[in-house]
């Protein structure tokens, strides 16, 4: 069994309206000093695969299938023996 | 200049019904070995301060006060220097 530990970011050059949000909710709190915010998505999915490059296969499959618009967002992941 | 990279969980008592809709849905496209999603934020937030404790420290005050619902969720952070 595999935990893996996903995070699933918009690409660098698609604008980030819920980072900007978050960003200028910052400021109105009083915290001048963060000049950027970007926000994503982060999953953790256990895999019932014995081998490491099985589930990292599936993993990236299960990602470019389902979890992730290849489109506008890029993912990276960690597995984890659980 | 620093970069935290949040994640923000939902506690694990917490009931999660997107990680929930999500492992069906992995489950409909024939991933029956997927036996727990579970789905929380992940953000990328800069901060202007010189030194990595008073980063830390306001990193921990914005989760607190407004990145996290303390009564539902976890956070954790990293910083590295950016």
């Amino acid at each position: 069994m595999w935990k893996a530990t996903i995070k699933v970011m918009l690409k660098k050059s698609v604008l980030d309206p819920q980072g900007q949000a978050v960003q200028k909710a910052l400021h109105a709190l009083g915290y001048q000093n963060v000049p950027d915010v970007r926000i994503g998505k982060y999953l953790e999915v256990k895999v019932a695969l014995a081998d490491r490059e099985s589930a990292a296969a599936q993993v990236r499959e299960m990602c470019e299938r389902l979890l992730a618009n290849m489109v506008i967002e890029d993912y990276t992941f960690e597995l984890t023996e659980a």
